[in-house]
């Protein structure tokens, strides 16, 4: 995906009380900037942060965190809050380096629609792959929880073995997320615009003691 | 399915010397109707015999054992038998009592292209349930192997949360398994008709110690 550069990003960004330019000292102590002992959701990748903002307003006694690579992609997630979500968070950093500002803290992690690095030598920087789970390790209060959605059928794939080959139970999956019945699913801007024209989303939910 | 009622079934099968008429007199002890201490692997609803008689054929230093409910459709796949197979067994039983006839002997199970038993009233019938993966417990001789193959999307997704919860690992799992590319994979009759129609084939590798 080409990234269309945001102009003035940076004030869009420090100007949203929603954005903390300073993660690194939150790491272990995040209830602290929240105020409050509620589980902590975090999403890698919020993009323009659809999915998460609905969850946030959705779900008040839920604190949501996003961790976006790109600052453009943020800047235009952050332009959509109207006014401040006291449950919500964006961070503006790479997510190869998510222990600097997590320790033992997060109740669920969301990869929602991630690059699906399909060349067999990138495969380490899928979300799913061995190197990022031994990362997510580390950052989990105590019950691991991951919820991933794609549309990429390998992705997909490559995220179940590798789960279930690192002791993580698949407890649910859908196969036609968008077929199920009962869903009180959040869409993401990208799930919109691909579920439109037919694609079929995958979705699991995992967890690991 | 309509089953087509095949005439003379019962001496079309009598006949053949795959076919065994008395299989719990084996119980525990196929190696012996073998004549040898290859490993087993047993295939549950082989239907007209095209996947489990040619693995036989390309692997003669593996054992082959089908086990299929239906009389009519096992007599259709024993006439394309055309002369002996020394390492294949085909017995017309209901895999329902499976442990009237295996115990601790089997090393892999294939499940191609069962019925989905698509009502949620009749999920302990899908052979990925609880139920039957507690009754292939005892017929797994020490690690438990089950290959699965279907164009049923919500059979597969059962299964890989049934699978995974009994405490499975998911090992290898395709989602269009004729895109991939080695592939050495052997077509049971339906999957070739409905690869052939373009529906995507699912496959799964899963183990337990």
């Amino acid at each position: 995906m080409r990234i269309r550069n945001v102009k003035n990003k940076k004030e869009i960004l420090s100007n949203n009380s929603c954005f903390i330019d300073n993660p690194m000292s939150y790491k272990g102590k995040w209830n602290k900037c929240f105020g409050n002992n509620n589980p902590i959701h975090l999403e890698i990748g919020p993009g323009k942060c659809n999915f998460i903002i609905e969850n946030a307003l959705r779900n008040p006694n839920i604190n949501f965190i996003g961790v976006e690579r790109i600052d453009s992609v943020l800047a235009i997630g952050v332009k959509s809050i109207d006014s401040f979500i006291p449950n919500l968070r964006l961070i503006n950093y790479d997510a190869n380096k998510i222990n600097d500002i997590f320790s033992n803290e997060i109740d669920v992690l969301y990869l929602n629609f991630s690059d699906p690095w399909p060349k067999s030598r990138h495969a380490k920087r899928r979300l799913t792959s061995l190197e990022f789970l031994r990362k997510y390790d580390l950052i989990f209060k105590s019950k691991k929880v991951i919820v991933q959605k794609t549309d990429n059928e390998s992705l997909f794939a490559f995220s179940i073995v590798s789960l279930s080959n690192y002791g993580y139970v698949i407890e649910e999956l859908s196969l036609d997320l968008h077929n199920c019945l009962k869903n009180d699913n959040i869409e993401t801007e990208y799930e919109k615009k691909f579920a439109s024209k037919g694609c079929k989303i995958f979705m699991l939910k995992a967890t690991k003691n």
